[in-house]
């Protein structure tokens, strides 16, 4: 939907990075007036909620620098170039929790922080889990701790903020939405 | 928690904007090597979910220039300097709506994209509505229309992505989760 569209007069690149990429647009407004925005380029990411043969979800623990400090999310990752959103899921599942799934099922896909970033993300559920005797590697700059929970448990941990994540507060409601568990 | 903490060996500003600054650090990883973050630094935002008397929610439609489309979303605003989220939250409840409430509730808060960002998103429940005679008007460069939805045409809304903004569909299901309506 383009209702109110901003139309774009001229666009400054500030900055390319390997993740992001930063812009500042000069727009023209509805009314015909102008005003600037400062946006975020992101490939897109994709998070997998990942469910045991015991029924319950695999949890990463990560530090996160823009937090300086470690959370608890879903396994994630950034959709590399020209690769589907599938395989970046079983690859980030793979590299973070050892496990590989025989199931794996597209859920939802939603927007992060849409005032400043177009970073969309895509949740998927695996099911009929394996454990792999040689995972792959996880990048080497990562470092990772994983952590088992009920759905009862997830909720508990989603209404005290010990998760306090978009998209892993996202997923664990969606599984009670849907009764997915 | 500081578990696999990154410590910051640089820290180069890149830009600083009306709404976010871009920094990149170069980092010492938990096994000594080194690494650089692309890191967004964000005031931090509070987005308010309003229900009338009509235990209606009340959400806005705007354009997001980031998408490049209008999107579905609770009210929501960024922090600004030295200001508390609760005038915050009102300020931007009176703006987008043109309502006032009575009774605000802290229900919580969620990093939105802790890969890349330290944006941090309060959520309040607005209740006891009053429509303002004369509402405070939108910022120069905001054009919103407004739209009221039972819980349940929410829900359906979430299920079939006509509403897929993090803090929105988050707020849509804690609402649930919490049976706040």
């Amino acid at each position: 939907m383009k209702k109110y569209e901003e139309k774009t007069i001229k666009t400054e690149k500030i900055f390319e990075g390997k993740v992001i990429k930063l812009q500042v647009d000069d727009v023209q407004l509805p009314n015909g007036k102008k005003s600037k925005r400062e946006l975020i380029k992101h490939p897109g990411a994709v998070a997998v909620i990942p469910i045991t043969d015991e029924k319950k979800i695999i949890f990463v623990e990560q530090y996160r620098k823009p937090l300086e400090k470690s959370i608890i999310e879903i396994p994630a990752g950034k959709l590399e170039c020209g690769e589907s959103p599938e395989i970046t899921a079983i690859r980030e599942l793979e590299e973070e929790t050892g496990y590989t799934a025989k199931t794996l099922t597209k859920l939802t896909s939603f927007y992060t922080s849409p005032g400043f970033a177009d970073e969309l993300m895509h949740i998927y559920l695996a099911t009929d889990l394996q454990k792999l005797d040689q995972p792959p590697a996880l990048d080497e700059d990562e470092f990772i701790d994983i952590l088992e929970l009920t759905l009862d448990e997830a909720k508990q941990y989603v209404k005290n903020e010990r998760i306090h994540d978009a998209k892993t507060n996202y997923a664990v409601l969606y599984l009670e939405l849907q009764e997915l568990l």
